[in-house]
């Protein structure tokens, strides 16, 4: 997020908070402090990435300091007063907020890149989603997991439910009651509110596999109308953020290791879903780097729209 | 192969055929005879495992000399006169063999052994499936590939078209006209034969990852009538070369390391799909080595019926 803050030329004061046990550690030569009541006090804006259950004990803090908090968690994202944000998709709503914009869930915001263009085309009506989701997306341990288990097959994991070296597991987040978990939900949740699309419906398997950074994603998208996939790859081709890669003969298609560490995402092996007769329905594959721009970057660029708009007021 | 033969207690006296280049070597105790038009003679069974152009060179050959040949080529799995066989699914079609049976490709074994009896109880009309291939079904140098990038991050990839360490690629087989891969066509191509489906309709998406052994695919299947999951579970509960690894609050679903050189196909995540209200599609996640059930052991399998059937006559 620092390097981010500093990619998108954001001129500000910044300070880290964070717990305790984190004070007095030293990153981009800033010392982070301990997070307090008191901490928010004559700041403009907060850039959260603390899980949900830490997020809702500081945000009323940040709400009675007056602060505008750019949130990562998931713990604010589906209430109606919260505007849901993908800066390409929606930043109309950005400026509906009521002190909180939450930061979509990463591997919707990378679906939602790729597919946007086609929902504006077509309407999408249905989405058949796998994915493939990197260590990374689990924090440091998620990596450090990968790490030991690459020098010592046996070495305990920590973040994952079983060894991801060499391997994949398809269990992201908790199941509910019918077998689909958590992970599982966000992309129809937040996909409806993120494309004014309140009957989109998504059905999603959630795979996470022994790569560092940046999620890729299968994806069939089912439409109202009939699907041209040159009017998809010219409007891909346009849209900002947004690589199209799709010339599979010389062998271009998106992969994660091409997106890592950039805030584009990529798409290709587009053609027709060959079952539906209709035509209705484009298959695609997409990647993108989920600490990027499906977590920092989305909420910087957030940022950079919100002192836009306050430096033209 | 030798090894399946061996468990599957198949006594014969076995030779083994390859290239010039190979002449001489020594594997399980067998030493590697020269391939030429005289070597099938006195041979009843053949196990073909070479790359298509050379199948269908030394084919002849073994018909000629009057062998059953189990060929795991795909260089005549959809002849009208080749049965193409997954002994648990269509063993009745092994005997209608007119001197070659095929075997098919291996994640259409490992995707069919998870659907046949949801095919039975309620007819699939189609399959949407995206696979996590492994790095052995390119055979030595897949693995080679991965094992030298793992300790050398910049080694030239050979088998595969790019890095497949910490990577994905979304590319097995060359492209049609479509974008779609060949490898992507078989499970729609293959699975109608062995299902005796012909109007079976598969869109598939196939991805390598970097996994030694075993492929897994996410899998929806859409049926004729509305589906039941307990029943489902009931019928893979007792499913031949099926395990029903399905309870995901216990952390239990299939996954790649747990079938590594075994024949069971795991089959998990069962649910029903949400994004289709008339109940009829179900969602599933499997896996299973495509070397042994996706390969191998599915040949002696073969080979084994065929030989029960000789004793008996």
């Amino acid at each position: 997020m620092l390097d981010c803050l500093q990619e998108y030329n954001i001129d500000a004061n910044i300070r880290l908070l964070a717990s305790a046990r984190s004070k007095g550690k030293v990153i981009n030569d800033l010392v982070v402090e301990e997070l307090t009541p008191e901490s928010f006090k004559g700041v403009d804006y907060v850039l959260g990435a603390c899980e949900n259950d830490v997020t809702k004990k500081w945000m009323p803090w940040a709400q009675e300091a007056g602060c505008v908090v750019i949130d990562n968690s998931s713990a604010y994202r589906l209430d109606d007063n919260v505007p849901l944000v993908v800066p390409e998709i929606n930043p109309e709503d950005i400026f509906k907020h009521q002190g909180i914009i939450a930061n979509p869930n990463c591997s919707t915001i990378i679906a939602l890149m790729a597919l946007h263009d086609i929902d504006n085309l077509y309407h999408i009506n249905r989405i058949i989603c796998t994915t493939f989701q990197a260590v990374s997306g689990a924090g440091v341990k998620g990596i450090s997991d990968l790490e030991r288990e690459i020098q010592d097959i046996h070495a305990a994991p920590e973040a994952f439910q079983y060894q991801i070296a060499y391997n994949v597991i398809p269990q992201i987040g908790g199941f509910d009651e019918n077998g689909i978990t958590s992970e599982e939900w966000k992309m129809q949740n937040e996909g409806r509110k993120i494309l004014h699309s309140p009957d989109l419906k998504v059905s999603c398997t959630c795979v996470r596999v022994p790569v560092w950074r940046s999620h890729s994603e299968s994806i069939m998208a089912e439409c109202d109308q009939e699907v041209d996939l040159n009017e998809i790859r010219q409007a891909l081709s346009h849209s900002e953020g947004v690589q199209l890669k799709d010339d599979p003969d010389q062998l271009i298609y998106p992969m994660p290791i091409l997106t890592t560490n950039q805030d584009d995402v990529f798409v290709g092996r587009l053609h027709k879903d060959p079952t539906d007769e209709s035509g209705k329905t484009v298959s695609l594959f997409c990647a993108g780097d989920q600490i990027r721009k499906g977590a920092a970057s989305n909420a910087v660029q957030i940022l950079k729209k919100l002192i836009e708009k306050e430096n033209q007021a």
